[in-house]
């Protein structure tokens, strides 16, 4: 069975030394001394690898039970509930006056990586939650807040999200949910949700579902939905519970992965909702929190990667097979260890220079979002904006082909389920799906993110990246080449495919649309590049610094060196498929494929 | 639930216009008239889509059961097993004294190709049949040819291979499994082995276990290793069946996808076997259909993601979700379907382009396997091993990635067990990993077929693709455009990549080794590259010819320019990571991963 070792040590390096939290100027961050966040680190990183990490697989074999319209969950899960709320961790991020702690967006970053990575399935629960709660937030009245926050902080409830219908997912306009207003001011929602996260289950008192509805007579499309909250039981004005609302379980998704989390399809007849927010301005409210929300799956692209990379490290250490090319490396033993080979080396590096860049990235965005959100900062806002797409898109990419590439290391035994190595890819599938699929991600960033603000925010990435390289080339020869160079090489390819886009996508957006993914991967790429810089930077300051670590640092130098080397050339890849444009993408009749 | 039609118009064009099968010199071809050939396509695609592709999901979901010691399989396996029996399609390239049709190896890979696309775990059955019946034919005495082969072409027996065990698996000099010699000259076999595909089942009087094990005494290490055939029931010397032997199914494993197929962990409890070939010479009878084996292997790729692409372009031509760039395309409907989505196109256009690449090489690969046979053709031998893990590890890794961009086109929809996208991808991961996973395949043509008979066959590829390239340019200036140059840069970046491996890899073999995967890549996407460019020329010249389905050669063309200006220039990144050698891939001790 897989095991996970929380990766603190590295979590601790990359807020304090890379991105350097505590010297920064957002509210909220001086606190975040080292100590103090070691501590919360460790915590969560015991609790991910003693409690969650061993119900994983768990979670997959046994799956979601429906039973008489009620969802029971796998063996074990109802106590690591408990232990996750007991820990407080749902409201870590959440305001004081709801009952969290208040700390910025980057711990709760760091914090879920490693809950992501020691079971993905089980932790969307809380995460749900969470989401659902943040959109109580930012647009529940004060009464709404009162009643559902301090529940859900703690909880004691649990969230949903519920926007697709079978016939509609990313087209939301077509939804045929509709809410027909009553004279109390509620509203009576009847429809039906498909891919309803932790829809249903038996480790809370309530579910508060967040409903995208129509209300009747409003305008046509998505200019006319709103967002209500649905409870599972009413709650009467002291909090107690009352009366079971009209919304059932219909069923249970059969799915390739995330078994331990119910995917519900959920049946709305005529139940009691409340409007959230404005009416007709339920899309609105809804991705409110996207930008949180689609860190937070990118995010899971990582985790799994990491989780699967370090379970085919110890594979590759304990398996005997075959001999080193260049002698034998253990003669007493009857073959060397995987390891030696340099092809499973190639993959190892491959997953480890992804995760330990993917690290960096997430919680730079988390940064971005603080700071947005804490300093009402619109420059950092829009630019985590245009970056959002790239973390949903090329970390779930790439972290799911990291799984596959962990499985690999495990030959036939990477197939058989028995290892654990099929199902961190079969769960990190669905990153690369929910929360709008990676081409709606793709879409996003070239259709609407790059000129947004009139291509601000592109320009203000370009100067990051301008400004690293001057300010940090011509001290040391081996640096410039190893990382400087190649991060401008990239930069430059980038570049380009903007000004291809500017050039062909005015005349035919085709042209811009056709080059979407492969945009977002390049895009992927200069910013996995620029966090490698800046971590090489780290590493070489620390190691002259005179820091006792000294493998600790020297390996994350050979490790950005080989993402410089192998990785960061892909950019050349894609920039020629962006100018190949969208000719014989778009040639063929659709009858003729 | 996914559908399969059967690519018979496109496996013509391939075998007739292509390749010419019916013009070439090498024995039995000129009977491959395309009336005939077309003949037994219609066949077995009839028997692929109607008989095979409806069970593909019921296998999936019922899986194989063990009970008392038995192994059932899916409902409907059987009566489909018995239409298989019936066409004699197990027999198709046999010799008929066997009771077979002797027919070439390339039109067995053609229906093949079908087989597995329709239902890969089904057709395991007889396709080890297939190879176990291969290695009685090349290394069995007569008496053994008479008494298993006549049953084994019929599949009234099916037969199994034997090598891998819980402890070895690449590395099979570590083999436990061991052979008593008996005075009677059979020997007792004890042992265990794992991942045997169809190692029991119901649907067969008896199996026909080929086993690998180490006499006592003999040579250590792979030296020592003997082929037995180890019935599970002994056979009398009139044919009839006898006793049950001491060979018994221990377990059956779980496993991501093949649920219909029943693999098994075998044990042998002195069980009686028969000495397959010589002594001590059991890895190079076993290794002797490798190359079949592995081409076959190399087709599941293929397979799969045709299968995959087939039901992704019916989704996208369905399912209505949001509207095209330019303008709705579909105005009286609620939206668009989701080809007119130029991304959508872009993915559809990825998997178009391999999978008809794919199959040319495939079916190339075969007419260089029966040039080899049947002509005894020393060249075409040397050529079609070199390219044999390219094959192999090309087109299942890229395959399997296929498989995944056909689950993404259907969106959360994919996920869902109900819509079996997902069973393409788990199905088709196994491919990646059995026959030597890929990481070997691409040791075996970096470390071993680069430099056989003195780098022979590789030079001969070289010259393969240059003239092509010489009798094919300055004809016509969009030809030379869209094919020829992109062919020749991609020889190029090979030629670059091999010139490489030569200067570096002499003073260390790791800088070969390092980049032996990219390198497998590099070649791949050459292949195909010079596949479509001999496809672009038969196009042109059909169209020349006023061939009357102007639509079918005109898409050929627009296929071929995408995967030469999109997919091909991968090369240049491979040989990218290639020349960075071996520094940063070797640089960690293995504690620091």
């Amino acid at each position: 069975m897989p095991t996970y070792t929380a990766p603190t040590k590295d979590l601790q390096f990359v807020l304090h030394e890379v991105h350097k939290i505590s010297e920064s100027a957002t509210p909220g961050y001086a606190d975040l001394e080292p100590d103090f966040t070691s501590a919360i680190l460790e915590e969560a990183g015991k609790l991910s690898s003693e409690v969650l990490a061993p119900l994983n697989a768990v979670g997959d074999k046994e799956g979601c039970r429906l039973e008489d319209g009620k969802v029971s969950t796998p063996t074990g899960f109802k106590e690591a509930f408990a232990k996750v709320k007991e820990g407080g961790w749902t409201g870590l991020d959440m305001p004081e006056q709801y009952g969290g702690q208040n700390m910025p967006a980057v711990i709760g970053s760091a914090v879920g990586e490693m809950f992501s990575a020691s079971n993905h399935a089980f932790v969307m629960y809380q995460g749900l939650t969470h989401g659902a709660a943040t959109a109580i937030l930012a647009h529940g009245t004060d009464a709404q807040k009162n009643m559902y926050l301090p529940k859900m902080v703690a909880c004691d409830w649990t969230g949903t999200m519920n926007l697709t219908e079978s016939h509609c997912g990313t087209d939301l306009g077509m939804m045929r949910t509709k809410a027909e207003p009553q004279a109390d001011g509620s509203f009576k929602i009847t429809g039906q949700k498909i891919f309803i996260s932790s829809g249903d289950h038996d480790m809370a008192d309530n579910i508060i579902h967040l409903v995208l509805a129509k209300i009747e007579g409003g305008p046509k499309g998505v200019k006319g939905v709103s967002l209500f909250i649905v409870p599972k039981f009413m709650v009467n004005e002291d909090g107690a519970l009352g009366e079971r609302n009209a919304v059932s379980v219909g069923s249970l998704e059969e799915k390739m992965g995330i078994h331990g989390n119910a995917t519900c399809v959920m049946n709305y007849d005529g139940a009691t909702g409340f409007l959230l927010g404005e009416e007709h301005k339920g899309m609105r409210a809804m991705f409110t929190m996207m930008n949180e929300a689609r860190l937070g799956t990118g995010m899971q692209g990582l985790s799994a990667a990491d989780a699967a990379y370090q379970n085919a490290v110890i594979y590759a250490n304990d398996r005997l097979q075959g001999r080193a090319v260049t002698g034998a490396q253990f003669p007493d033993k009857p073959a060397d260890p995987l390891i030696v080979h340099p092809d499973i080396r190639r993959s190892l590096m491959d997953q480890k220079s992804f995760v330990e860049g993917a690290r960096a990235f997430i919680l730079w965005g988390a940064t971005l979002i603080d700071t947005a959100h804490r300093s009402n900062d619109k420059d950092a806002d829009g630019l985590v904006s245009l970056l959002t797409p790239v973390i949903k898109g090329f970390l779930t990419d790439v972290g799911y082909d990291m799984t596959v590439k962990a499985q690999q290391v495990y030959g036939g035994h990477g197939y058989i389920e028995e290892w654990g190595m099929s199902q961190f890819t079969r769960d990190a599938r669905i990153a690369m799906l929910y929360e709008g699929a990676n081409g709606v991600q793709a879409l996003d960033l070239v259709g609407r993110k790059l000129a947004q603000d009139g291509g601000k925010h592109l320009m203000a990435f370009f100067d990051l990246v301008k400004s690293f390289c001057k300010e940090n080339a011509g001290q040391d020869d081996a640096f410039d080449t190893d990382f400087i160079e190649p991060l401008k090489a990239a930069s430059k390819d980038l570049q380009a495919a903007s000004m291809y886009f500017m050039q062909n996508g005015m005349k035919n957006p085709n042209n811009a649309l056709a080059g979407s993914t492969d945009f977002m991967h390049l895009f992927g790429h200069v910013c996995l590049g620029l966090m490698w810089a800046r971590m090489g930077k780290a590493a070489k300051i620390a190691l002259a610094n005179g820091a006792s670590d000294v493998t600790f640092y020297e390996t994350k130098l050979t490790t950005g060196r080989y993402y410089m080397a192998r990785q960061l050339p892909a950019t050349a890849l894609h920039l020629t498929r962006i100018q190949s444009g969208a000719d014989t993408v778009m040639a063929l009749d659709a009858a003729n494929f």
